[in-house]
């Protein structure tokens, strides 16, 4: 039988099209390398995104402007990449030379053409279905990057690097027990010739430690553990035996200060959570910032937020660095609002406590005293009966990433306002099982909202976005006068970085929890962020008014 | 401790925003009814999309051209709903007055704010996990709009009524027993007070039927048999108990004449698959189109486009209903591409075959003779080692839908170009589980394609769309001179109903599998699209030079 196209009046093949393109095998071998230059230097290369957070400092900022407040209502999907799986996304994409490197949910990454979406490799580490996820859901919040090698960690514990061109394995090395509830979660952070990678698992009651990995090995070049032995500094902040199942789990990734030498990282809340009677003291370095020699591992400083946490208040926040005047010399800070409700700004060299002010509603502390150490207010321990406190378990924020306008020196933070009622209730450490000594009723009322909040170096309000629900997802800003960032109900949306005016938006049908990130292609701007089991990529639309100006 | 909002500076509380907008109650109370009037006029109302093909006569063509070759290049996603789950969504979404309901794997149906995507109400019917599914995946493909009802079936099995306004139920009843593999997965067809709803399971050897349910009580009112029980009609096309395994499933949604009181409806493949040995005959009603009486339920008459069939050929393709001149008179026509790779037309008054012609490549029969029969060429039966046939297992198209443009008589077929190698096994009945006699194994290689075809009425090509892949995207035509569909890889696209040229495409990140349809609003036409685990609603953007004319 013949091939029976009887009478082709008009056929046609069409040309060359997109949807033919989409399947071209774009030439991924021979892609520019990405040396610790490239990261260190990274605000000088816009068109990329190389780190979880943007930069070292953690702006999160992007210093492309093609987009801007005169042309934003023209911003649309240039394309959408769904994982195909009902679990979150919460990845920060990176890109470098065209190519966009995500992680799916639990411990996939996959590397994408950044102008089609077309993937162009997949790696699925397969994580077993009994993987333990204790405290936290299973996802993966990014990978990073450093000369041809992508890294990451697995929810079941493993940190790899995989070939950049073509998601082949490098190498495979164990960080912990996933058995004992060890996992990972974040992005690692690469630096000069290594990768810092911290943990999830505090629930369980494991001891955090953050790790340092020889880039082109795998080979463990030291560790810093978040609970120090008894003997050791700090040791003396816990009772017993409590330390060796302290939490402090450092699940979200750093910051670092290449001049410096120094890494800094948010530690967790003390285990057990909530039942404070459990482990006396204040619970050293639970609920810290911690500053690292990133060459040996070693602890530089560190200033404790919420001594013996009893509310589940991590310390995980990003750490923004910010070189200002502070009381009129420049100096070397390092700021967060922390999910205690209060907002700090310390000197990074030395830890010094410079200031604290409250950013949302809190009822747990009279004031912040002259040391940074909080003055509580009696009665807000978490009780057999329920005590309620602002804010609420998932803190006044959380992991979702603020973002820092060097221009403005604006921090952006996806605020909560909501108050749980505390319940505290016995805890026995069982390996591999959640350890909590109590737990959580979130009250939601005509006082639940949520916000965006522009802070200045000084914690005093700019302004507010307001939303319905308390926020769950991170911020970005831009040097085209913008700040980025998404809702519970599904929401994209960019507003004015001065007034904090809502001038966009899009309904991309899923929480969005991750935060939004910026690239270029050939001078076109893009704004990539995840929501639901996709990511989204936006571009102008083609056709602008030439009235348009920035 | 007072709210610490101590320096506003530029404090703002924006107004009317989308963003809360979209979480504003829509007043759904009080909806226009949709009576059967508005069923059997919807070509008179564009504006919505009220049945699964858009309209009885199974057209899938939109008659709003605000979307036209001329600005289509402007079109872009103006909201996603993702189901945040990993199964497929097949549905062809329903739009009436500003609503849109759709249906999540495997049986959820909600209803959305057509304008924003907003989640106005969702029904979960609670399919059990152990729910079978024997040859199809768990998919819905759409719900029927009566009245103030929204009515659907669901992969157990059973025919539900949900209020249109809360999604309340107002009656669920038994349509079969998914314990022998009966199941729900076509959207049911709405007519005057009846509900008519097919069944899958066919894979499984349940017997097929086709049941009308009273659209206010879902009490069955009829039932048709696909497989003829001895001594009926058709009877004498089987052997032995062969019958009562049959198959015939009724699986996909058929069309609708008003005036001759006719429904239209493809029956599935014989059971067991490719071993015709074990069902020696015809197999009556298997792979045909059945015209039935609506009011009763009785066959007016049949048309069996594979007597016999043993490459799983079902015939379950949407009939298109067509009134035309045919040979020098008016007629009335029903025309339909067949998965067995030809394409007819048949007087849908009595039955009669008109034509066949080949539109996609074939090696199984020889032609098609004047009685509509195919006269098989030998050899190209399923066998023990393997026989190798055009088309493939999965046929030249599938229950994918076509889409007919009544001002240029051209039907555009989804169209797979493809071979498999077809074998033959024992099979032996087992209640609920696959009922199979062999397998298949598809060929890939460089004669594998898909395209888009516009067939002339006669059948012959007016042109061809191609794809790297053979199709499994359903199409449709808009009166903007517009074919839309979309690919295996994920993307959507717009091509010129001249002549196939492609216009306009866009990345969804998801297989395309459903078919699109499209709705307006206040004037403005929305094209909506299930990919992946989402569906998309495109509109055009804001920004149209004045110079863009129809």
């Amino acid at each position: 039988m013949s091939f029976p196209l009887r009478r082709r009046r008009r056929l046609r093949f069409p040309g060359v099209l997109a949807i033919l393109a989409i399947l071209a095998v774009l030439p991924v071998e021979g892609v520019a390398q990405i040396p610790y230059a490239r990261l260190a230097g990274s605000d000088a290369e816009p068109d990329a995104w190389l780190t979880y957070s943007g930069n070292y400092r953690s702006e999160r900022f992007s210093r492309l402007d093609r987009i801007h407040r005169g042309n934003v209502h023209r911003l649309r999907p240039a394309w959408i990449h769904q994982t195909g799986t009902g679990g979150r996304v919460e990845v920060t994409p990176l890109v470098a030379d065209g190519v966009m490197y995500i992680a799916e949910p639990p411990s996939t990454i996959a590397a994408l053409d950044a102008r089609t979406g077309r993937r162009l490799w997949r790696h699925d580490p397969g994580v077993p279905d009994e993987t333990l996820n204790i405290g936290f859901p299973r996802v993966n919040r990014g990978v990073a990057l450093l000369d041809d090698s992508v890294f990451f960690g697995t929810l079941d514990a493993f940190v790899m690097a995989l070939d950049r061109s073509t998601g082949d394995v490098r190498w495979r090395v164990p960080l912990g027990d996933n058995r004992i509830g060890v996992a990972i979660t974040a992005a690692p952070l690469a630096v000069d010739g290594k990768v810092i990678v911290g943990m999830s698992g505090g629930e369980a009651g494991v001891r955090g430690f953050l790790d340092a990995y020889d880039a082109g090995t795998g080979e463990r070049l030291w560790r810093f553990w978040a609970v120090p032995e008894p003997g050791e500094p700090g040791g003396d902040t816990w009772e017993g035996d409590a330390w060796k199942t302290g939490g402090g789990a450092t699940w979200l990734t750093g910051s670092f200060d290449p001049e410096l030498g120094l890494l800094y990282w948010g530690l967790g809340n003390p285990a057990p959570d909530w039942n404070g009677d459990l482990r006396p003291g204040d619970n050293l370095f639970t609920c810290s910032l911690v500053a690292i020699d990133v060459e040996t591992g070693e602890l530089r400083w560190h200033f404790q937020f919420t001594p013996h946490d009893t509310h589940d208040w991590d310390a995980n926040q990003i750490p923004v660095l910010v070189d200002a005047e502070w009381e009129g010399s420049p100096r070397k800070l390092v700021i967060l609002a922390n999910r205690n409700a209060f907002y700090y700004v310390l000197d990074r060299e030395t830890g010094q406590f410079l200031r604290a002010t409250e950013y949302s509603r809190q009822t747990w502390a009279e004031r912040i005293d002259e040391n940074g150490r909080p003055v509580l207010i009696p009665g807000m321990d978490p009780s057999e009966e329920g005590t309620l406190v602002w804010p609420s378990l998932a803190g006044a924020t959380n992991w979702y990433s603020p973002a820092f306008d060097p221009n403005r020196r604006l921090l952006f933070v996806p605020t909560r306002e909501m108050a749980s009622w505390y319940y505290k209730s016995d805890a026995e450490y069982e390996p591999g099982t959640p350890f909590l000594g109590g737990g959580e009723r979130r009250v939601v009322d005509e006082e639940t909202f949520g916000a965006v909040r522009a802070l200045a170096l000084d914690g005093s309000l700019e302004w507010e976005f307001r939303q319905l629900t308390p926020a769950v997802s991170g911020v970005m800003a831009t040097a085209g006068d913008l700040v980025f960032s998404g809702t519970q109900e599904g929401n994209i949306f960019a507003l004015d970085a001065d007034t904090g005016e809502a001038l966009w938006d899009f309904h991309a049908g899923g929480q969005v929890r991750a935060a939004p990130m910026s690239f270029a292609l050939d001078g076109e701007q893009f704004i990539s962020v995840a929501a639901g089991q996709s990511v989204f990529t936006f571009g102008l639309a083609p056709d602008a008014s030439p009235a348009e100006q920035p």
